[in-house]
């Protein structure tokens, strides 16, 4: 397989994979890059340059209703600045190494973030999640041993929340879990509903796996707080009105296709900041966007 | 089969009927007790009268979600009164008939409330719905040439929701179907949110499949009106706390058991009557409780 293969076959799996959260998807394209800047053919630093900057932005534009793609690659992409002096070599070892750093850093900031909510949770507090968030899953093996319960939602259509309850149950975390649409009636026995985010937008709106919207209605409805947890590399200067969500196959929904009905599969929806009590993230807790 | 395996049988399928709606199975229920009447043996009208209010009984508490099958059974019971002029044959025909007409007077007034919400929708108008109920297809019927559009969620376990796509889609109704997931994201492309009921309350709470408490909400959030729609047999004197919600096997929900995970599958939701706009039947459309 050459390089130019290699790399549709990276943005092929970073489109379709559905198990990963935003901030890991993020990670993995840094570390794609850093192998690319320490393995691509070239004959200067600048023509390695235009070819890292092209490929950065083919992943930016892969996974739109990701921020945290956007935020890193961009921080990255500013890291590699010119520097006239230097050689190919030279080159190529700084953007590989830059990019390690900044997955480093993120990955840093999650655990943070993930460690300020353990620390909002109180002993013995019932939690209800949607979809699957490698820092939520953090926060819950934070709070093994603080006597937590977990309702988990399965997240339609490709069930991740199993996913979830799996680990949890690993972790010891009595767990419950429910179909989406049970969300309704089970916020009702949680203390305090907590989900990532793939991006949180300009004005505090949270984009997070479709459903989410309707856990924070739920929540809202019977007094139960909501937060959302995530490193501060998911926000997104991106207003609510011109954030593109990101739509899957039908068939993944499994509707008889011969019956000619409109399958829609819209992975993210939009939780406005009304119905956000905090935003947790490694610099702590905001209740005011 | 004996008669009495032959009432098991049905007690059993009216368990474990998840296709039907609360009129339809209360329907089938006055079907099933006029073949009783008709057929038990018996030597006294006195001795088939008690029989009878055995098996109706037992009927009531096998789907106690479903309010009609309690109004209509209580009803019909009421109806078999005495009359000591009476011969066993006499009684036996009566009954049957009374069970005959209860269940016509049912369906005509299902036909009636679904005629009441179909001149309530405008033409043009798009439509969000969640579950099955044999009044809503026939609302969505008579309004197949008023150039309205459907959106229905799926309404995991068993997805009911892929059935009425199926009839509307038949219909010729523009149909778009989603997951329960998404009904946060959908109900701001409705004009309006239908849905028809297992149960109201003696608050005017609906009882219906599990999810359309966040219909409700969502539509609330979007200012969308909130109607429901059913017949008066549906009613029912119990206030919301005292309502049984019916648990069926987690199975259904096919998480892998050995994870050990508690699965919870409450198929109703409880509706409060604030987040309904308007309760449609047969006498109208009531818009305060």
């Amino acid at each position: 397989m050459n390089y130019s293969q290699a790399q549709d076959e990276f943005l092929r799996e970073l489109s379709e994979d559905r198990r990963r959260g935003a901030g890991e998807l993020a990670r993995r394209c840094l570390e794609m890059l850093a192998e690319c800047a320490a393995q691509l053919p070239a004959s200067a630093p600048e023509e390695l340059h235009e070819d890292l900057r092209r490929l950065a932005e083919e992943l930016m534009r892969t996974r739109p209703s990701m921020a945290p793609i956007k935020t890193l690659l961009e921080r990255w992409l500013q890291t590699l600045a010119k520097n006239p002096e230097e050689k190919l070599k030279e080159f190529r070892t700084r953007a590989a190494e830059e990019a390690g750093r900044l997955s480093e850093f993120s990955l840093q900031a999650a655990a943070r973030a993930a460690g300020c909510a353990s620390e909002a949770i109180g002993e013995g507090q019932t939690v209800i999640t949607h979809g699957y968030s490698s820092t939520i899953a953090e926060v819950f093996r934070l709070l093994r041993n603080k006597d937590v319960m977990a309702i988990v939602s399965e997240a339609r259509p490709l069930l991740e929340g199993w996913r979830l309850a799996k680990r949890l149950q690993q972790w010891g975390i009595p767990t419950t879990c429910i179909t989406d649409a049970q969300i309704g009636l089970f916020v009702e026995l949680a203390d305090v509903a907590l989900v990532g985010a793939d991006s949180v937008l300009a004005d505090g709106s949270l984009v997070n796996k479709a459903g989410t919207r309707l856990l924070a209605l739920a929540a809202r409805e019977c007094e139960a707080p909501f937060y959302v947890c995530c490193e501060s590399f998911k926000r997104s200067s991106a207003p609510p009105g011109e954030f593109e969500l990101e739509e899957k196959e039908a068939k993944e929904l499994g509707f008889p296709e011969k019956l000619g009905v409109r399958v829609r599969n819209i992975y993210f929806d939009v939780t406005p900041p009304r119905l956000i009590s905090g935003w947790i993230s490694e610099e702590g807790i905001r209740t005011v966007y």
